[in-house]
């Protein structure tokens, strides 16, 4: 079979990390996505201009010189956010604010309680054209409600602020979908790899499993099938933001382990196969590369990714964190360019199967 | 406070498991009840006769010598089992037979899948005056489904033995609370301390907590509250079977997590607490120690179990097993006699408190 093209990703959703792990994490969104939206939850987190700039010339600084890749800036709203920081921010490139309900996923502590007393940064942000990117859990709920719960937020914000652009980030409830639908086109929703895949068992159905554990914790089959619905139906609302986020392997398996799953390395692989199966793979471009962009106003790419039909085992590593499908076989593999590929596959390690 | 006396307890489902955990594990068991059912999920398992035998002998063998204990013992329902090893089991000293579902815990594979072809043995079992021990989780079913999903098979076996007595082990829903209350008196229901305490958020509502993870698994706070109502209800169809399961540190924090909790170190004064709670302490010795005896045909322990108001830490470790409610705080102690607590006490490790 011949190779498969497809216009660049935007990952409108992605953990970079910072440090090491950034250095050795980007090349597998880097490779794959032309652009990604950079989220702000780092230590410390990206609250001001000068932290934006200063953490988007280190994501640059760790780019290998074959990669051409855009990052999106964002900022943590938190409670003490104010309009003139918001018009600094803009100034210096931020592109969307994510909002953090307090203590509902990683570094999310001292989070937002009070959505009502952030309403002058909202107007701020609704002037300048900026998203508001929300994390769309109550906090003090029951987990499963959580996401249900939340909508009620994303309603009243929505209502107040029309003209505002608001993304609900990684919609897992059928709920959260038929939501986003109905409400008007300045509402949007992201769509991680992993709950296009998860359900609630994958975590606790069997033995407990901590890489498929991850916040919003995945739902019921029911919810699950509503996201793949989603993503594959054609609807500009639904957009790829995938939420990887790596995790060295012992926070992930030892006692207390940290929600998020590491799925940049087989994002545009995995999203294949879901497509494929649902027999929407002409639905996958505007799912991955365009619908994201146009929902920020943002040229789509023009670069492409080329992908051979060749079969491949998802490693049990890579640089110490352990990928979405780990062990699994992938029908298309990314080619990207040998130099790109050189450098990835150094980096992976692949274990003996378990038996 | 004066010193606080109940009858001895009968723990109606526990994990007493073999060789050296069961030397290290079994005297918090003793200490508190005068006798305990026994699983029947060892490796191998207890199916025959000559198995029961031996395990009983082994569990005997274990107690210090100042333990006045009785292991109840139980044998596993096999698709295999035969009438005829239903009469040899009875003849050797067997008061149950347990029933697991294939797969759906702890050393289950193998296990049942069409509970109507073992009606042979449920004939066998009612005419022996054997209890039957029923797992209730339906396999393949999506986790949250299973036990109200199982309670169909609950229903027709109860309807077609009538003479038959079955318990519901472990129960966690509201579903099943319902349905054993309604279902005649030959129907009961185990409850354990841990699904009394826990909800599913305990497991992943923040970070994953191997240490609460279990099966079947804790559900929502509604279901909580109505087994919290059952246990004090003074309905005696509820009685205390405590599903205690000692797992190694490792087996339960590593990746692929074992799922149980090791409940039998606090099992009196964390039941002492949430029937004080609930104002209905002068309900409690009936749920440990009277209706399960009396379900099981079983006459009254005739020791007590001495409890000063002594408030201490439950430690982190016993021989390598972290126990239930592990750094809380508790009011009241189990004296038991001198001897036996300081076996206790010298098999614990306190560490210091994490900061």
């Amino acid at each position: 079979m011949s190779p498969m093209q497809i216009r660049k990703m935007d990952d409108m959703h992605v953990h970079l990390r910072q440090g090491d792990m950034l250095h050795r994490a980007l090349s597998h969104t880097a490779v794959q996505c032309e652009r990604a939206l950079v989220m702000p939850n780092t230590i410390p987190p990206i609250l001001t201009a000068t932290d934006l700039v200063k953490y988007r010339e280190s994501i640059i600084e760790a780019l290998a010189s074959v990669e051409s890749f855009t990052p999106l800036m964002t900022f943590k709203i938190v409670p003490g956010t104010t309009p003139a920081e918001i018009h600094s921010l803009k100034a210096h490139g931020a592109i969307a604010g994510k909002l953090y309900p307090d203590g509902v996923t990683t570094n999310s502590e001292g989070g937002v309680t009070d959505f009502k007393a952030l309403y002058p940064v909202y107007k701020a942000m609704q002037d300048e054209g900026l998203v508001l990117c929300l994390h769309g859990e109550m906090p003090g709920a029951f987990s499963l409600d959580r996401e249900t719960l939340f909508l009620d937020v994303l309603r009243t914000i929505a209502a107040d602020f029309p003209k505002l652009k608001i993304v609900l980030e990684h919609a897992t409830t059928a709920d959260a979908i038929k939501c986003v639908s109905e409400l008007p086109d300045n509402v949007a929703a992201s769509l991680t790899v992993h709950h296009l895949y998860l359900t609630l068992d994958d975590v606790i159905g069997d033995r407990l499993n901590p890489h498929a554990f991850c916040k919003p914790i995945a739902k019921r089959p029911e919810d699950r099938d509503m996201l793949v619905k989603a993503a594959t139906s054609g609807n500009p609302k639904f957009f790829l933001g995938s939420d990887s986020a790596p995790h060295p392997i012992p926070s992930k398996e030892c006692a207390c382990g940290a929600a998020g799953v590491y799925t940049a390395p087989v994002l545009l692989p995995a999203l294949i196969e879901l497509f494929e199966r649902n027999n929407q793979l002409e639905r996958l471009e505007a799912f991955t590369s365009e619908f994201g962009a146009k929902f920020y106003g943002l040229p789509l790419n023009k670069d492409t990714i080329t992908l051979t039909e060749e079969s491949w085992t998802v490693p049990d590593e890579y640089h110490g964190v352990k990928p979405f499908l780990s062990g699994s076989t992938l029908k298309w593999k990314v080619a990207a360019d040998k130099t790109t590929a050189a450098v990835t596959d150094a980096r992976a390690t692949v274990r003996a199967p378990r038996a």
